[in-house]
């Protein structure tokens, strides 16, 4: 017996049904944030659903920040705050640790994928504000020669800054607590070990890598720098 | 007339702070994905807010999939899906120009920062796989040397299942039409001119550089690759 010819039951709810639809209809009406939107009452007819399925999806859209209520307007249409959406539901401890292994994977991905942002955007404010960060993590830690996390967000954080792009600032933001909570399940003797084995990039050198080197030179360091997670991450197998 | 002492008015919604409280209830109490949560009632006497608030709040929290109903069990926690979180909101028509720009720039910053991982993933099932998409956009573009996003799209999609990390499949998805809708507004003779200028590393040659390159040597090449792409972006300020 086959079970090639019996479709699937659709398990989508009404509000889920009509959410679809609305954004299909902005979609094929080419509507643009800023725009006005139908009212309640116009979509309930046009759909055949009650309005208040409608208000629900509505709803949803407006937690989604798809649209939003204006005095005297109605609703329109609004850019989606994509990081403030992202911000909402990215807390680590409501992760699983499937996500979160990837999430730190991603972090490793863009950390070595901005190097030409970095040098086509740097300014001569944002090598001094590094240097200053170098500077004061250098008088920190003359007696330990441990990871600090700080440390860490301070120069990795201003590396995000110094690219310039507003959205890969906002997933760093954002990512920051998933990168503590990994860190704080590393066993910190096994940190010490590695970043004490000798072959081992600096934030100086990292640094002294975006003054005089290139895009080129500056992947090859950070790729050192980071060796400790890539090895966390390609050992676990 | 110094206006330091004076404390900016809360703007936040009674719903707003509610969902606010919501989240903070979980975290406190340490819930994890599974975990029943306390039922409409007992919030709105804890909070002392309205059943309605506390329902519309919680909605929200339904719409972004960090809660759900679960039959004679209420409301319990679930682990919010990014991604599906993520494609409700990124459609590009519904997006401006400058979050287009960021996340156009996002996927060069994901493709030259994914080699590792291609390296340390990739399996013989995966390179016979590359080598037929090459063969047979190689077969396609005898006859005409510009770009076809289909081919782009064949090949770097491939390559982000390499690497194999679920959630930046997932950004992958749903970026893809944000580089279609980016394509369409560039000139194809812009393309066309550059792709033609002699020094362009081609598909075929980033897969030999998979199977007996190094991520160095990979980085380097598709740095290569992708340079009309950086070129359009740096030349733009």
């Amino acid at each position: 017996m086959t079970m090639k010819n019996i479709k699937p039951i659709d398990t989508l709810s009404l509000v889920d049904k009509v959410e679809i639809r609305l954004l299909e209809f902005f979609k094929n009406n080419n509507l643009k944030p800023g725009d006005p939107i139908p009212k309640e009452l116009e979509f309930s007819e046009s759909l055949g659903v009650s309005r208040t399925v409608i208000r629900e999806a509505l709803l949803r859209l407006r937690t989604l920040g798809l649209v939003e209520s204006k005095k005297h307007r109605g609703m329109v249409l609004t850019e989606p705050d994509i990081i403030n959406n992202f911000a909402r539901i990215l807390d680590p401890t409501l992760l699983g640790t499937g996500i979160l292994k990837n999430l730190f994977e991603l972090r490793l991905i863009l950390e070595m994928g901005m190097a030409d942002f970095l040098f086509e955007r740097k300014t001569q404010k944002d090598l001094d504000d590094l240097e200053e960060i170098v500077v004061k993590e250098e008088e920190q830690e003359s007696d330990q020669s441990h990871f600090s996390l700080d440390k860490e967000i301070a120069f990795h954080g201003k590396l995000y800054q110094i690219s310039n792009n507003k959205t890969l600032q906002g997933f760093q933001q954002l990512l920051l607590p998933v990168f503590e909570y990994v860190h704080l399940k590393n066993t910190p003797q096994d940190f010490k070990h590695r970043y004490s084995s000798g072959h081992f990039v600096t934030h100086r050198m990292l640094m002294d890598n975006i003054k005089i080197g290139t895009p080129e030179t500056f992947r090859n360091a950070m790729r050192h720098h980071l060796e400790p997670h890539f090895d966390s991450i390609f050992k676990e197998k």
